[in-house]
């Protein structure tokens, strides 16, 4: 493999594509798919219609299917044990691509949601590959729309108030550093509800889901008054179709 | 006017407009840029090559020129002072564009540098148009890749450690609040190299400027090593093309 290009493909919606990155897949020769499991062939599906519809060229498609990750590490533990079975996952998804890569021929690709450079593993783990120094090659990040935008297009908003800033967060650094006051709060990466503890009477949210896909819901109000809906929501929806990809951003009020 | 639609169309590479972008310009009948003065030309130019090149139907450009701004407050006075200055400048592009809302049948389209929801002031605008409640339309938000994602892609890497959160914020707010450890920091809107101001010497810097632009420049490096090239290349860069658009990463080492 003489080069890859890891591309941003947006949030969900395959229109939010760029024309770039069109462009990177029709030079790919080989696609990886790295897949999460049976409960998100959907999203395996949303890509695979992705490529039917812009990889113009021949090409092969090889599934990788993602390492075992241990979870066994509390989502309140210490950053070090965390970190440290991040990282372990991290080197066991190394192997996996390390051994794909030395099989391929010409140009790969990796699709990924939204953009790499947010909440995505994929380049720390290509650059692990390099590392290892096994395989060599060259690559290429194509930058995608990501959720964040995604939620700001979907609630017709902006971020931030007007010179101030937007912190991007998970939900595991929510319930543990609480919502700080004269900044915008955007949450990722949250399985657990977290807003519901996030304490006060002062705070409004905007929150999506399946942003860009026709199953997209949204809802935005009072955080106090629509916590409730949403999290009965939320879990209603990951019953019915197997997973959800969601997102929020809170603000407490001047 | 019946409906307007608020594009996103990217950092400055006209490949990085998506296919949602695309089919809502080819849907629009009058788009109005608003100039930023002669100074800028470069980048009215590039916005009418985006139109010339994607927006297929018949459709006219009514250039609007910018009202003046209040730059008499100064950046490090009290916040007041400054929203009320950007206040009184929404009102006066607010009146502008209403008046040729007023004039426009059809769909009308703005595209918006990047993302409509980051540092910009096109959605505020437009919703106190609506508040004057003097023409009435729908309207539309259609995301677009940020100069964020842009500098990530361009040094190839996350935009925070594993985990970690990412702090997004201005040259103003850097300035008065200096750095925070534990999260990475994204400044934009830094005319004044604040990046200078930041004590330490365990900062590294990802800069980057002109993204996805055929003059993109790109330095990275521990900020009290580079901090006096970047600030050099910066004030050449602008002094030859009469402006500039860049952005850059500060994080503190663990």
């Amino acid at each position: 493999m003489r080069k890859l290009f890891v591309i941003g493909i947006g949030a969900g919606d395959p229109d939010q594509v760029t024309v770039q990155a069109i462009k990177a897949m029709c030079q790919v020769n080989v696609f990886f798919l790295i897949g999460k499991g049976a409960e998100k062939q959907e999203l395996t599906d949303v890509r695979a219609a992705i490529l039917a519809e812009y990889a113009r060229q021949p090409h092969t498609i090889v599934e990788i299917s993602d390492p075992p990750r241990d979870r066994g590490v509390p989502a309140s533990g210490a950053d070090a044990a965390y970190q440290g079975a991040v990282a372990d996952w991290h080197e066991a998804r190394a192997e996996l691509l390390e051994r794909a890569f030395a099989e391929t021929d010409g140009v790969g690709g990796i699709l990924v949601w939204g953009d790499p450079s947010l909440y995505d593993s994929t380049l720390r783990i290509v650059e692990r590959v390099l590392e290892r120094e096994r395989v060599h090659f060259d690559y290429e990040v194509i930058p995608g729309v990501t959720s964040a935008q995604a939620l700001a297009a979907a609630h017709r908003m902006v971020l931030h108030e007007i010179g101030e800033p937007l912190h991007i967060t998970t939900g595991r650094r929510l319930r543990e550093e609480g919502l700080a006051a004269g900044q915008s709060t955007l949450v990722m990466l949250d399985g657990e509800c977290s807003f519901t503890q996030v304490p006060g009477d002062d705070v409004y949210i905007w929150w999506g889901a399946y942003l860009g896909m026709p199953d997209e819901v949204i809802v935005e109000g009072p955080l106090r008054v629509v916590e409730g809906r949403i999290a009965r929501r939320r879990a209603a929806l990951r019953a019915a179709k197997g997973w959800i990809m969601d997102i929020y951003l809170l603000r407490r009020s001047v």
